[in-house]
C-alpha cells in the first residue's frame, strides 16, 4: 500500500498514538516500545511507567495523585492524610506538599535533614502515624548532591506497615515515594532494590534525552489523576503523548545505563582533583577558608557545592559568567525568589542566608582543562572579592 | 569571550531560562521573545500569556485555577463555586468539570447544544447564577468542527455582569474561557474581538510546531496554579519551560498568520467539492444517503462529518485505513473507551451510538486528488458494507 492520505488534522498535525487507523496504530506501537525499555531499566512492569510532561508534573501527580486516592477512600470522619518529607527537596515536592496543606487537602511532617544534608531514617520513621499516606524523599539533592538512604527508608516503612497490621491492620498506606530527577544519570534506578513504590524521572537532566517526564507507580498503589481529559496514559494522564520526545528519551536512558559505572568514576576523580585545588586556592593562595556543602561519602559524583566564607554566592556566580562559567547558586526554578539557598540556610541556619553555596555541577564534556581554568578564574574573582568582603 | 564552560548540568542538561549565569539570560530571552511573538498575534499583553505542556494542561489550569482561586476567596457559608459548559466540548474540559464536581469542588450545569451542533447563547445566559465563577464554551468542535458565538456569549455574559453590579454588586465572575485549539488554524484569536478572559491553544494542532500548550490569562483575572514547584511562568506554571518547543510553536503561529486567509479559502472550495462527491455517490450512485453532521454555515474549513445510515463509522475507518486513508470516528483521546462518538450522540440521541460519524479533516497537503482517490476508495469500500449491513 504505498499510497497513504492523511485525513486526521484534526486529531493532531502528525499521527496520534490514540488513533485506531494503520498509522495511528504504528506511531502507538513506537509508544510502547519505548515504555517496555523504560520499564526493564527501572526492573519494572510495562503497566507500571507514565509519561508526563517533566519532572515537576510527576512530583506532583505522585503526590497529590496519593492524596486525592486517600481522599476518595475516606470517611467523614477520618484525619487528613498526612505526608512525611524532608527539608531539602525539590521545590516540586515541597511545594506541593504545602500547596496540599494550604487547600487542607493534606497534613504535612517535614524533617530537618542532619547537618551534613542527610536524612535520619529513624525521624522519618518517628514522623509516620496512622493517617501517613505518602513518604516523599528525594533519592539525590539537586543543590549539594548528597544520597539519601533510600533503601533504610524503605526498610522502615515496611516495618512500620507490619508492626501496623498487628494492632490496626494491614494498610496500603504510606506509600514511599522517591524523586530521582538528579540521581538518573548516576545511581541505580531499581525500583525493587530500592523499594520504592513511586519514582520520578524528568528527561531534562540527561544529555540527549527529549523533554518528558516520567512516574513509576507500583500496580498494587493507587493514585489518582489530577488533569480530566482523555484516556491516555491508563486516564492517569490523559493528552497527547509527546511522542517525538518519549523516544529520545527512551533512547538517552538506554545510553546512559551503558556508561553510568565508567562515567561515574570518571567524574569522581574529577570531582576530587577539583576539591583538591579549591582547597590548596583557599586555604594557602588566598586564605579565606572554604566550606563544603554536604557529604562527599554519600553524593553524586558531578556536584561540588563550596561556601567561601564572608563571599556572597550570587555575586560569585555573575562574576563566573564573565569568565564565561556556568555556575549556579540555588535552584534554577527557584532563581526568582529574593531569597537564599532554602538547602544551604537548613545546613547552616545561623549563617547569612546572602553567602550561601556555590554549585558546580559538571557532565559529560567536562575535563580536567576546565576544572584548571575555574580555579585559575576563582584566583582573579576572589582576590578582588577578599578586598571587599573579608 | 570566547571560552564558555557549562557546570550547571544539575539545573538542565542544555541550558535553562531560569539561569542567572549568561547562557540561562541568554535562553531567557529567546523565550521572551516567543511570549511577546504570541501575545501581539493573540492581541494580548506578553504578561498574559503562559507556556504548559498542551491544550488539555491549559484547559485543566483554566478551569481548575479559577475554581480554585474562588475557593481561596469564599467563605465557608458560601455555596459550591459554579461552573456552565456545554455537552460537546473536548473531554479535557469536560472530564475537568466532573472531576471538580465529583471531588465536591465545584458545580456543573451542561448545556444541550442545539441539533446543528452550536449552542445557543441565550441558554448560557439562563444558566448563569450568582455563584456561577466560570463559562467554559469551546471556539470550534474537534469532532464536527462547528464554530460556537463566542461574541454573542460574550456579550451575554457582560450583559449578566452589568445587571447584577446593579443588585448583588459587582463580581469579577463569570470568568468566560475558550478553548481554542481546533480554531488556532482557521479563526481569528485575537481575544479583544472574542471577549474571553482565558484562552486555550496547542501546538499539536499545528503544522511545524512544538509540542507546547499556551494559556492565554487577561491580567485581570486571577487563577491558582494546579502544580507545586519553582517561580516559572509567574508560578502559575511550575516546571523549566520547553524553550525548544516554544520556538518552534512560536514560528509555526506566525507563518499561520500569514496563511490563514488564503488556506481558509482554498480549504472550503476543496470541502465543498468533497461533499458534492459524497451527496452522489451516496444518493445515486450507492443509494444509501447521507447525514452531515454539524452545521457547515458555521463551520471550521477543514472538518467533514458524516454518518451513512446504517453502517457502524468504527468499521469505515478501519476499511479506509486499508486503502491508506487516515480518517477518525471519534476524538482521539477517547479512542479506548468502548462507547461511540458522545459528540454525535447528542446531536442524534435517539440513534444507534455504533453507527456515529466518520470525520474527515483536512490540511496543508489535502489535494483534489486525494478527494478523488476517497471517493473512489468509498465506493468500494460502501458497495460491499452495504450489502451487509443496509
Amino acid at each position: 500500500m504505498a499510497k497513504s492520505i492523511y485525513l486526521d488534522y484534526a486529531a493532531a498535525a502528525l499521527p496520534n498514538p490514540s488513533s485506531i487507523h494503520e498509522q495511528g496504530i504504528e506511531v502507538k506501537s513506537h509508544l510502547e516500545g519505548s515504555r517496555k525499555n523504560v520499564a526493564d531499566i527501572l526492573g519494572a512492569r510495562v503497566s507500571e511507567i507514565f509519561f508526563t510532561s517533566g519532572g515537576t508534573e510527576s512530583n506532583n501527580l505522585a503526590i497529590q495523585g496519593v492524596v486525592f486516592t486517600s481522599h476518595e477512600k475516606a470517611n467523614k470522619k477520618d484525619k487528613l492524610p498526612h505526608i512525611v518529607t524532608t527539608n531539602i527537596e525539590h521545590p516540586s515536592v515541597l511545594e506541593t506538599c504545602k500547596l496540599l496543606q494550604n487547600r487542607k487537602l493534606a497534613e504535612v511532617t517535614i524533617i530537618d535533614v542532619e547537618p551534613n544534608g542527610i536524612v535520619d531514617p529513624r525521624k522519618i520513621k518517628k514522623a509516620i502515624k496512622p493517617n501517613t499516606v505518602l513518604v516523599s524523599v528525594m533519592y539525590a539533592n539537586n543543590e549539594i548532591g548528597t544520597v539519601q538512604p533510600i533503601k533504610e527508608i524503605a526498610k522502615e516503612i515496611r516495618h512500620y506497615k507490619k508492626t501496623r497490621a498487628q494492632s490496626l491492620g494491614p494498610s496500603a498506606y504510606p506509600v514511599f515515594h522517591t524523586d530521582a530527577v538528579q540521581a538518573v544519570n548516576y545511581l541505580d534506578l531499581n525500583v525493587e532494590k530500592l523499594g520504592v513504590d513511586l519514582l520520578t524521572l524528568s528527561g531534562s537532566k540527561i544529555v540527549g534525552s527529549g523533554r518528558v517526564g516520567v512516574l513509576y507507580k507500583r500496580s498494587t498503589v493507587k493514585i489518582s489523576n489530577i488533569f480530566g481529559g482523555g484516556d491516555q496514559e491508563g486516564g492517569l494522564r490523559p493528552g497527547t503523548e509527546n511522542l517525538a520526545e518519549i523516544l529520545k528519551f527512551s533512547g538517552a536512558l538506554s545510553k546512559l545505563e551503558n556508561l553510568k559505572e565508567r562515567e561515574s568514576k570518571r567524574l569522581v576523580m574529577l570531582r576530587d582533583y577539583f576539591l583538591v585545588k579549591l582547597e590548596k586556592m583557599s586555604r594557602f593562595d588566598l586564605d579565606i577558608g572554604m566550606i563544603i556543602n554536604g557529604d562527599l561519602e554519600n553524593s553524586l559524583p558531578n556536584i561540588i557545592n563550596i561556601t567561601f566564607p564572608k563571599i556572597p554566592s550570587d555575586l560569585l556566580v555573575i562574576e563566573l559568567s564573565a569568565w564565561g562559567i556556568m555556575a549556579s547558586s540555588k535552584s534554577a526554578c527557584k532563581s526568582l525568589s529574593g531569597a537564599g539557598s532554602y538547602v544551604i540556610q537548613t545546613l547552616r541556619p545561623d549563617a547569612d542566608p546572602e553567602i550561601g553555596g556555590v554549585r558546580f555541577s559538571m557532565g559529560h564534556d567536562t575535563k580536567k582543562e576546565n576544572i584548571d581554568y575555574v580555579i585559575k578564574s576563582l584566583i582573579h574573582i576572589l582576590t578582588k572579592l577578599k578586598k571587599w568582603y573579608v
